[in-house]
């Protein structure tokens, strides 16, 4: 067995067992957790959701300011109502030459949900205008889709919600201060295909001394 | 290297270093590594920083573009040799009420050293100025963070360095390209003394639908 079959096996051993001890090792989760494009309608529950933002927010932040909040948007009626406007920003505002305008069409096609259908999506929010802010966030996140992996749920982070997000008429809609920045639109829920791999360039390190 | 051949490394370093049991776990990892801000002057060896580089970009990037290159300085004088003027600039540039101005008396002082005597810096630089590319940047730092601690490495992300790194002066003394964008500098050691435990408080959450 190897290990991507030990990875797919131990996934469906924790959707079918309600709440236990995680079970994926650090490098392992690092190594194994994939953006999720494909999701089973079921909704996690309430506590699951609790701890994985309980997870994120031991990422550390700058002087210690903790400067984020957590939207949690649930139910596809929902999403949708934040996918459609989204999309129609994009395309309003999209500069030319942007490795967005590859998704041109594909923004425009109605069917095109940018949330794949998942139950749930968490808006990770900057609660300052501090330097930084942003970063911290990004920490956070990457803690919660790292938890949420090790759970057996998938996670995606939603880069094209973020700029509508952002808009006046946006935060009034789900009652976000005007003051929150959106950050880190990510997706939740439990995975029903694959997820997608992308492989890796080689990163480039410059050594400096010794 | 895929994960297994990484794994075997982290083993091999492991055991040449008495510090203490690796950790495994993923949410132990998340809830247990914390800021480290006193180290051994030992330098951890190349293939474990190289290791560490490769387990950060497994996090997810937008559109995957992996806008990232990471600079690492080792020595202490190399590393000095930026905490000086990373001091000073701060001191110029500082904005009146900022959360850096309770640090004031601490960066006049010439012995006061922001890299805490650790033996390597890491500067994970955005290479592109899309948007969201320092957000990738801070996802591969939080990957990086979390697979040195699970190696027994202690990390600290030094955001008082981040301004100097950016000016001109400090690109060209390091022969970064100027059009890198140093993000996420962090530093990275054996422990010598016990981590920083700041409490976290209960996170806001914004519930909406369902």
């Amino acid at each position: 067995m190897d290990f991507q079959d030990h990875y797919a096996n131990m996934a469906v051993v924790v959707r079918h067992t309600a709440q236990r001890e995680p079970v994926v090792e650090v490098l392992e989760a690092i190594y194994s957790r994939h953006a999720m494009r494909d999701y089973a309608p079921e909704m996690p529950v309430t506590e699951t959701i609790q701890s994985l933002v309980k997870a994120a927010v031991q990422a550390p932040s700058a002087m210690n300011l903790q400067p984020w909040a957590f939207a949690v948007v649930r139910g596809r009626d929902r999403l949708t109502s934040i996918s459609d406007p989204a999309k129609a920003h994009l395309l309003r505002t999209m500069a030319a030459g942007s490795p967005l305008s590859s998704l041109r069409e594909r923004l425009a096609d109605p069917s095109f949900d940018i949330f794949y259908g998942a139950p749930v999506l968490i808006i990770i929010c900057a609660t300052s205008s501090e330097a930084g802010a942003s970063e911290d966030c990004a920490l956070a996140a990457q803690n919660l889709m790292l938890a949420a992996h090790s759970e057996g749920l998938g996670t995606c982070w939603i880069g094209l919600a973020r700029p509508w997000l952002n808009e006046a008429m946006a935060k009034e809609e789900l009652r976000l201060p005007t003051g929150y920045a959106p950050v880190a639109p990510i997706i939740l829920g439990y995975p029903k295909g694959q997820p997608e791999v992308h492989p890796r360039q080689d990163p480039e390190i410059v050594w400096i001394g010794e």
